[in-house]
């Protein structure tokens, strides 16, 4: 994984904006055509690790010598995630607050005793899996600690075991999204978790940050799929076993899951698995309101019937998506005129999925399909689908060639009650695009529904705008502000899946209240009484 | 309710067992023939009231003059739940550690003035529902304590919203199952939460204790309906209010959810709810045995084709059940006949049932019934539907008749993976025959498969044995301690949706860890600093 940005380094290896994109975005951003490079590793700023000698000869104690690494490469890529933010500091060559060390503990009790040694010292410790947070989910904060290391969990990636008749498997938290589903796949298993993230990001970060995928709305998010867990904490082992219920009390599984490793280092967890579906067919649906298409997607959802993947854009994202995928060739000018005298032009395009066994796939799709006809959706083949297929994990790619346009691209997202949807959407679109504006650089803002729940569905943003040079950071801060306070103000989570990290964690008391958040810091306290797990995470500081 | 036991008092509006049944029982079971009624309600033993006047002005300032009560009937009433050794109790008239009060508040805003009332005093608080535990859940402990009230919720029984777009309700605690079904049935629509305990159990007692209805296997259990939750603890309110999903962290309705009052009073709960079912549609299907059944539940789960309500004897409950019907007319000796011809004699019955609209259960039935009939079962169509349906809410009164008659009656319930579900089921049978032989009164002993999931499902056990006079406590304590153990150390879960209470406490550190107690008791601690809350239920005393 690249330092400066995502993925491979290499030019050829990465997902490129077709030319018609980037000249689109030019004109319409008034972008001055600049390419601006991150800056090589060489010109990286970076402060001299400050690990105390016994403390560094401590970890290689618990991690092995080899399991200890404070080269300059191994400190700049632990610096950060991948948030705007952080891409902004690192491109610029800023990773100052780089960690002291990078630590590669190779077991449960390994990790156990890197937790002790710090615990002892004063160390800061920072859960590491595939560093894909874009919350700051990850910084490495040294919170008046002397020293901070970052835990990288890629040593622990081993398939512990599979209970076949149970469904069930037990995983290390290293193993990445493909090589979770390689090493089901040989036994005719998949997980179906599939978050944007997926090339890189880590079981044991999907669990820790209540991760939800593409395919989420018919697998479940990774809280409905993680069954057991052990967790590390400084204070000793939390070891819950995959149990398929249990009434014994408060269920102690759902404080790990989505404690951002603020309590502990996650070092297994069991989740659900299912049978590899031989056969995924996405589909394309217009519709010709964002409204209308919400309330069929409503309707399938509480009939039972909903796809596995349900995505619906808003018409400003559909008519953007279009146009950045380099909608030009004669079959998509077709479909417009189609589309027009259909009575959809300016409508939305929704991406509707089903995985499973053929016969399985067709008896849900045709029942799905009834009831979005009858909700007013037009079918528009797989063609959209397989498009969306392709370029499924593209999105951080493309982010880091924007990035070098100097363009501001953010995504954001939320949940709420259906009949809170829109007016959370409203609110959003509203306050993103008044703070955009009021910097003079208007953006163009788009949205789509991407996770369906009998109650609600979650809203997906992403925003576009000239950056403002020397001021991105504090540009981009002001539209995520404005986006945080409209969310809470009209009824949504401040995070549906991307987690709460150092960003949101301002908005932590609206979402929870002060006794709620006095239950986490109780929590906390007990667990990791010195408080070096994760600081500046998750609890807002000094509330 | 009557206060030794079940239901009303009356006898002629009490389900009751065919004599065919008693004469069996009386055989097997070695009885005497002689029936012990409870002693009346003058006999009982209590103290006088320990609540000091001061607090009790406090209590009424608090609840209203007539919200505070000690007379002997409201003291009785709350001094146990409905456990088998609570029964023992009352029965005899031994109600010595009833409440010192019984407090009503009729609002939140109330509840939180008797909690301020209750922790300012020293005076212990049992939040009581519909006193339905059956682990000793509102036992009045005072814990070192002068005084202990029952907090009773059947004040606060409003319908508070309902959100019809979001399925989703708003209701306070103290309503009870009938008065939510026939609230929401004037709406079209439906909880669908049936447990046993369903005519007198609370909303306020199914989200305290994590319960689990005989339609959860496709309505989901409480904890998968409950959205929201407003709980009044001593340190302040926990306010969660309805989301589909979020990643902000640990999720802290599930703390809420299962902490059986030892945190504070739920004082409403968002659940979602569905279009009441226009068709129910409930039918019996034999299998060979036992394993073959639980492997063609097994297929149906996983294959997403799961009925909605599933329930499978074992051949012991099966045979034990057709006797206690009184199964001895002419149509259950020729079903007998078809049963042996087709070589399903001595087999295993399944109750299985769908609800919902017409075309919806059609189509869902006749996909699980080709699975059904593929894995070994043999369709015996409604009648044992429709005999279930008519008596699923019998078992507590018949209990009742049968402690008269001098029967020990206990029924306790797990849950456990798919692969170590028959040895769990293997090992409670023979924990509790051991058990109960060792002290001369060897029982009968039946079990269910109850509720469904993907990795793995529930055990229900009933055991009937012929009482010990003068040691009734002792002797059941005993085989609940062998089936305990015996759960625990084959892989299960001390509770499926039975609950903690006190009955289950000392198996929570194989439950959940010391870790996980520490936990736990550092969230008491912070909500409840005084402890006043729910003594002695969930966490083990001095662990």
């Amino acid at each position: 994984m690249a330092w400066w940005g995502w993925g491979w380094a290499e030019r050829k290896r990465r997902p490129r904006l077709p030319a018609s994109a980037t000249e689109f975005l030019a004109a319409r951003l008034e972008l001055d055509g600049r390419i601006r490079p991150p800056v090589e590793l060489d010109a990286v700023r970076l402060r001299a690790s400050r690990l105390p000698g016994r403390v560094r000869d401590r970890l290689a104690a618990a991690a092995g010598a080899d399991g200890v690494r404070d080269d300059r490469r191994s400190r700049v890529r632990h610096a950060a995630g991948k948030s705007y933010a952080d891409l902004i500091r690192q491109r610029r060559g800023d990773c100052r607050r780089a960690p002291d060390a990078v630590v590669y503990p190779g077991s449960h009790e390994a990790t156990r005793a890197v937790l002790d040694a710090c615990s002892a010292s004063g160390v800061a410790v920072v859960p590491f899996g595939g560093g894909t947070s874009v919350v700051g989910g990850v910084d490495p904060v040294r919170d008046g600690f002397d020293a901070v290391i970052s835990l990288d969990v890629g040593r622990l990636s081993e398939v512990v075991d599979v209970d076949r008749p149970s469904l069930t498997a037990v995983l290390e938290p290293g193993l990445r999204g493909p090589q979770v589903e390689s090493a089901l796949a040989r036994l005719g298993l998949t997980l179906g978790h599939f978050p944007q993230s997926f090339e890189y990001a880590t079981l044991g970060g999907y669990v820790a940050t209540r991760s939800a995928g593409q395919a989420s709305t018919g697998y479940g998010r990774i809280d409905e799929l993680v069954l057991g867990v052990r967790c590390a904490t400084p204070a000793g082992d939390l070891d819950l076993p995959p149990l398929p219920a249990s009434a014994a009390g408060p269920q102690l599984r759902e404080l790990v899951v989505g404690s951002e490793g603020t309590l502990g280092v996650i070092t297994r967890a069991a989740v659900r698995v299912r049978p590899a579906p031989p056969v995924r067919r996405y589909e394309g649906w217009f519709f010709r309101s964002f409204v209308e298409g919400a309330e069929a997607l409503r309707t399938v959802e509480q009939a039972g019937a909903a796809p596995d993947v349900a995505r619906l854009s808003d018409e400003s994202e559909t008519s953007l998506s279009l146009q950045l995928a380099g909608a030009h060739g004669l079959g998509v000018r077709l479909g417009g005129l189609y589309l027009r005298a259909r009575g959809y032009a300016g409508g939305c395009l929704a991406i509707v999925g089903w995985e499973g066994e053929d016969d399985d796939v067709a008896r849900r799709r045709a029942r799905c399909a009834g009831l979005l006809r009858r909700a007013g959706g037009l079918s528009v083949g797989r063609s959209p689908g397989r498009r969306w297929e392709q370029t499924r994990f593209a999105g951080p790619y493309l982010r880091d060639e924007l990035l070098d346009r100097g363009v501001l691209v953010e995504t954001l997202e939320t949940a709420a009650q259906w009949s809170d949807l829109m007016p959370v959407y409203k609110a959003v679109f509203r306050g993103l695009d008044d703070a955009l504006r009021a910097r003079g650089t208007p953006g163009m803002i788009g949205c789509h529904i991407s996770h369906l729940y009998p109650s609600g569905a979650s809203l997906y943003f992403t925003f576009l705008a000239r950056q403002e040079p020397g001021a991105e950071v504090e540009q981009w801060r002001v539209a995520k502000h404005a986006a945080g306070n409209a969310i809470k103000s009209a009824g949504g989570t401040i995070t549906h899946h991307h987690a709460v990290g150092a960003d949101h964690s301002e908005w932590m008391v609206d979402e929870v209240g002060a006794t709620g958040l006095a239950a986490l810091r109780a929590t906390k306290e007990e667990l990791d009484p010195a408080g070096i797990m994760n600081p500046g995470k998750l609890l807002p500081a000094g509330v």
